[in-house]
């Protein structure tokens, strides 16, 4: 046996000193400025194109900065940007190694603060900046999404006219401007001229109705193009709404430029366009990539954070819960959503950043103040009745009904999507885009449930009649001895409404299975609600209806009263609502929190809890998974996803490679190399890294080294290491098994590469259960592990490995995967 | 290199098969019976007593027990308890192995499933078990407290009087079913007679005052003796508020007893008792513990979690979000209390089933209706005023005072509670309790603000004033133009009021000091409510004074109208008590949705984040822990935190076993041993188990046997297998390396014990920095981890070794720990 003696502060100082080698060295630094240079420039391309950079540009850039990577281990200038090239485009990150890394970043600064005043600075700023980090992203994400918010308002309205004495004000803005407050959808002010009274048209008859028709189409077809043009020009990235790639990227894969400025700047513009446009589309998802995006933008400023990928996704999980707070005015929501849905690791002090991030998010957006409302409750009900437990019934059905639909969406989604991506459909998205829109915006006209702006809708559908609503949804029949406090039977305006309603709910479902995936930035949250909302509605009034009628009937007389409200169809909506969205995402915590915060219905927990609990079950039991994680397995990204069950039986010997027949692994062996050999070896292979085992007849395992390390320590020794030659013997220990010491003087130096071994790789045994593995993949975040048998090195199982053994067990064609 | 051609079916055949030799068995069946009978008996015992049970008896059980480990693995009747006792008291779990026996268990029950009907019917509820198990324990958590909640507020009445019409009426019922609602705490109705009433006095002089003061102390002195009677006869561990101790169980430790049957009715029972003895105490934690007793017990009923501690620590994170549920009407906060404070691991799946069990609970306790006011909302308050932005200071300078008081708290708290621990305090505790009771009742019971009960005070301290109100705290100097609506000069009411909450501010925090960690049940949320509460109303009213003086002033001319609501003083009572308790407790999300969910305060929600965060930022630069990691701390307990970084540089060979000097591990070899030499090494060795290598001569690893399983199977097949004697080898593995087929006729068969062996055992290198050997133990929850070295066995690393390591990092004394 031999000493386990070594100290750990070897390999801190080996490292420092290496780095202090290099950096010292000029034409080293000539090289990193060369790269840095480039980088600046190529950044933007790589932000603005996305994957219209030309392969070999990209791999070139990827080999430059490649020669940073030993000294960002330790730098601390924050100069250079070479680390966060350390992987490449679509690559998994490691995330031990990573944290590895931080932790000897942390020992550097840590150690630098013992040394002078400027160090001791250095390390005050490093400890309070992941909280300074957050907490920018915050106010940027707050000021952004103030802008897309104000930005949305008045494009929307420009739709149907525009304020003739002050072009730059919404249409509330501007009749308020006027002191004319007496206004609806219909009825403008007198400062606020529709297109059609512009062009001089201010009859009601059927050639306005035509001519509004009409402008309605051109608007929606005019703001949709501009999008689609700017999405597809500027940045690719910026469609849809991100989540299932925010939730991917979370998960430690690389998506450059996918949270670059370009998409921040294009998806900002964008959305506002296509909400304006009137598709059947939200701002919500694509707001939670823009708050990732100043997550990303930000976390740059900070080389803890933005040359770390582990460390980075710490602040863009925190970046997520703001996105969600921001979206919704809704900071404990995003917290949740952050946790439940999107990240991935999310240890409690991600927690708390994420709490903080949303916190400052949230009171930025109520300084903005977008809606002029001040207060952050989108969609605020004010119900001054309570729920009888017998309603649980319905609150089931609606559940049911939620589950159902949000099963089937994802269904039909998924199919149109594959559709999109396979067919001929998808080689033309810009005339796709056009093409929804120009029937959405025909169908959408004619009934004045899907003409009006979606958020006003669910606002409509969630509230209570009170005595001054006059729409057609509180046409009640009521008289002298029926208050408004009380039900009372409908009259025709509820059965046309009604009618309308259940048109507007098949409209709604159709298009937005069609909108869903286009190349425009959009989201799905808002679309769910108003559709969970008609159903809610619907089935709130028909019991009402019900129950006015059957008053004194069971079950109804265990909870009406005559002259009391009895049933309050508002708060049917909004179960229907939540249970809608959680049909269709399968969020239970964070779906909650996000409609009480959106509602301010504190009291109507249990009833919401238990429309999401139910759509949850009930959609599971059709379709698996929700439609992030089905977009996931669409796009093909590697995402180990952690809410599986691995059931089978499989253990790592059947998954490691090689597999039986494949040669055999590429391995070095620790002190019988010659410099020409291994450089051979680095030539003729295309993997990660190589294992290290004792010799070549006896492959005890040794240690790990990555391809890119050891190609860049080898290329530095022979440049400016005495002696090192093609035959010189490389050793990657210190302890020499056959007779370093009495070296013959006639071989040239050994060059020790110690220094750029991992001497911890996790490894497993052969007969470990894939469970097991599987949990150390998800936990430790592992890139790839080594199998050995009695200490022998046998195979090698990476992430994608693991993830295409998954998919081969589902029964899914492996090779439909990302795998590079 | 061996061939990695075994197929994993046969690790699940033979142990299969094994289980099934053995179940068929007569002798075995015979003990098992035994240990069925014994335990009947014995669990009672042990959750009476909990220390009190003598070793031997205790030893005699396990050793009982243990025989049916290897059945248990795939045993599905649920007929024995035998697996529950796998693990000793005071022992860590290993969750890898216990998931591991749960994977076969269910793989088990597909196998049967594809047999027979049975099989089928058995697998449909073992797939609903689980969520089936949850429901009950929301159920059973929701009439307990339902039960607790009538009694609290019975017996609290009772200190004051009775009702002579029907004496199991508390105060307002008796009043209420009197038709005489309009008393208050004074003014009794004509069915609820005062002690002093029913003795002859009916006057108001000073002899009525010192009748009613030394009744006051007396029912004081008789609750607190009644409780900590109960706690110290029936059930030791009933005492306290229980959550270190479940923050401990819950990341893995056992401590049999403590969430038995006996400590749930004392705890019940206790907790009555003692909030109506008037100490300052909350019935909320206690009620966490009362709900993960409901959640062990049922988890009981259900093999697949009552016999696998791993899984029923699952059932037990639901348990104590359904506990925070009921203790505050807050079932999101009850979910997030599970996520952040209590539980260790909480995948989504345990988060989903804590959803679920605290919506139930909920549900539950809303039906039961113990308040009578028909909603959840403990202190539903109602401001129809917003806050302004540049009220963000004072809500900082609040939570900086809750962190400050929750550090000096811990401080002191954790003095008192060392003193009480090794001091000659901690010998008489019931004297303790009756001196603490006594001291509180005197001076509680001058002072108005102290002597009401302190949920009633933290009510009318976050309450508005409204025309309605005549108390002392809403006593304002209001003319004709000052409507009700606005802010005014204080009159001398407030004055007075001030001085006494002050006074009381004192008093609770010295109180709560001695009273938190005496022998009776008691918890820490309302005290800490109640302090910070008071500060914040005391301030509110303070700035209220001086905006009332200044209202032309900066900074109030920014958003105080004269005849308007300038400083809501509720809101900062509501504001102040979220700061302390963060302060204590160091919760942030829980926090803000249990303060949410108690007051209804949707609008205040980012006042609410932003005092959370500054109190435990304050509250940490003081004291780093929290309360309960501090009890945790005091007491011993093995808890591996989570949310501490580890920043030192040691590695695994600095920390694992044997130490240099210390004599070697004991081995077994894979294929040399006799059973006479195994024998003799279970005999002289105490530890868990050994690991296996390949032989004398060669360390390398094979795999690892506990030495519970080894004993097991050695004696079973010294009993069952023809030809087994002492000079039998023992092969460990399949695969013989030196000539097993060869053998000579005249030795005796070789024993196989390859179905004991973990052949996966998880392995670190001797290099691997201590923060990786961390990861892995947190994350994967390990009891141990061998070390290695090119594949030879250098040592072992067990999670005692550890939270030793880390307590000698922090220069504390590491025998002050638990250590077995």
């Amino acid at each position: 046996m031999t000493s386990p003696a070594t100290t750990s502060s070897f390999i801190v100082g080996s490292g420092a000193d290496w780095a202090a080698a290099i950096e010292s060295d000029d034409e080293l630094e000539a090289i990193e400025t060369d790269a840095l240079v480039n980088n600046g420039e190529s950044v933007g391309q790589f932000w603005g194109g996305g994957t219209s950079l030309p392969m070999r540009q990209r791999k070139s850039q990827q080999q430059r900065s490649t020669v940073t990577v030993g000294v960002a281990d330790v730098d601390l200038t924050g100069g250079q940007d070479g680390a966060e090239h350390q992987y490449a485009d679509f690559d998994t990150i490691d995330w031990l190694r990573d944290i590895g890394r931080h932790r000897r970043r942390n020992r550097e600064v840590q150690r630098r603060r013992r040394v002078n005043y400027r160090g001791r600075l250095a390390a005050a700023f490093d400890s309070v900046s992941g909280w300074l980090c957050v907490g920018l992203i915050a106010v940027a994400a707050g000021l952004v999404a103030g802008v897309v918010d104000i930005g949305t308002n008045w494009m929307s309205d420009l739709r149907s006219g525009i304020c003739v004495e002050a072009f730059w004000f919404n249409k509330e803005q501007c009749c308020w401007s006027a002191n004319d407050t007496g206004f609806d959808d219909e009825q403008a002010c007198a400062q606020w001229y529709t297109w059609a009274e512009l062009v001089g048209n201010k009859n009601k008859d059927a050639g306005a109705y035509i001519l509004r028709y009409v402008l309605y189409v051109f608007w929606s077809l005019l703001f949709a193009l501009l999008a689609a043009m700017l999405v597809r020009m500027f940045a690719p990235y910026a469609c849809g709404s991100g989540i299932p790639e925010i939730k991917t990227i979370l998960s430690g894969f690389i998506i450059r430029g996918y949270l670059g400025k370009w998409t921040l700047l294009i998806k900002s513009v964008g959305i506002m366009l296509s909400v304006s446009s009137g598709l059947s589309l939200g701002k919500e998802g694509p707001m939670v990539h823009m708050a990732s995006c100043c997550g990303n933008i930000i976390a740059h400023l900070f080389p803890k954070y933005g040359r770390n990928e582990a460390k980075k996704r710490e602040v863009l999980s925190a970046a997520a819960a703001a996105g969600v707070s921001i979206a919704f005015g809704a900071p404990l929501g995003g917290v949740l959503f952050s946790l439940e849905e999107a990240s991935y690791y999310f240890p409690l002090k991600t927690l708390w950043r994420s709490f903080f991030c949303s916190m400052v998010a949230a009171s930025v957006l109520k300084l903005v103040n977008p809606f002029g409302n001040d207060h952050l409750v989108l969609f605020y009900i004010e119900y001054n009745s309570t729920w009888s437990v017998l309603e649980i019934g319905p609150f089931i059905l609606l559940g049911i009904v939620g589950g159902v639909f949000g099963a089937a969406f994802i269904r039909a989604n998924v199919w149109v999507c594959r559709q999109r991506k396979f067919g001929r459909l998808g080689q033309f998205p810009v005339a796709e885009v056009l093409a929804v829109t120009c029937v959405t915006a025909l169908l959408a006209f004619p009934n004045p449930y899907t003409r009006m702006n979606t958020s006003q809708l669910i606002k409509l559908l969630f509230s209570k009649c009170g005595p001054e609503d006059v729409n057609e949804l509180c046409d009640y029949k009521r008289n002298t001895t029926n208050d408004f406090s009380g039900s009372a039977p409908a009259g025709p305006g509820i059965y046309s409404a009604m009618w309308k309603l259940l048109l507007a709910f098949g409209f709604k479902i159709i298009v937005t299975i069609f909108t869903f995936g286009i190349k425009v930035p959009s989201g799905l949250f808002i679309p769910s609600l108003a559709v969970g909302a008609i159903a809610g509605r619907v089935l709130g009034n028909l019991l009402e209806q019900v129950a006015v009628s059957n008053m004194e009937a069971f079950p109804f007389r265990l909870f009406c009263r005559v002259g009391q409200p009895c049933i309050n169809s508002g708060l049917y909506a909004m179960i229907g609502a939540a249970a809608a969205l959680g049909g269709v995402t399968r969020m239970t915590l964070s779906l909650v929190a996000i409609m009480l915060e959106l509602t301010g219905g504190l009291q109507y927990i249990v009833p919401l809890m238990i429309a999401a609990v139910t759509s949850k079950c009930v959609g599971e039991a059709i379709t698996k998974h929700g439609i992030y994680e089905e977009h996931v397995r669409l796009n093909g990204y590697p995402f180990l996803d952690n809410k599986d069950e691995f059931t089978h039986t499989t253990i790592a010997a059947d998954i490691m490679r090689p597999r039986p027949g494949e040669p055999a692994l590429k391995l070095l062996y620790q002190d019988s190399m010659t410099v020409e050999a291994v450089e051979r070896l680095l030539t003729n292979s295309d993997v990660n890294g190589f294992p290290i085992v004792v010799s070549e007849h006896s492959h005890y395992l040794v240690g790990f080294v990555t391809k890119q390390e050891l190609a860049l320590a080898i290329e530095y020794s022979r440049k400016h290491e005495d002696g090192i030659v093609s035959e010189s013997l490389v050793y990657f220990t210190e302890r020499l098994t056959h007779g370093g010491d009495a070296r013959r003087s006639d071989q040239p130096p050994e060059l020790k590469l110690r220094r750029v071994v991992d001497l911890s790789p996790i490894t497993v045994t052969d007969q470990t259960p894939m469970e097991v593995v599987l949990e150390m993949f998800r936990k430790l975040g592992l890139r790839q592990t080594l199998v050995t048998h009695n200490g022998r090195l046998l195979g090698i199982i990476t992430r994608k490995d693991v993830l295409r053994h998954i998919e081969y067990l589902h029964n899914i064609d492996p090779h439909n995967l990302l795998f590079n």
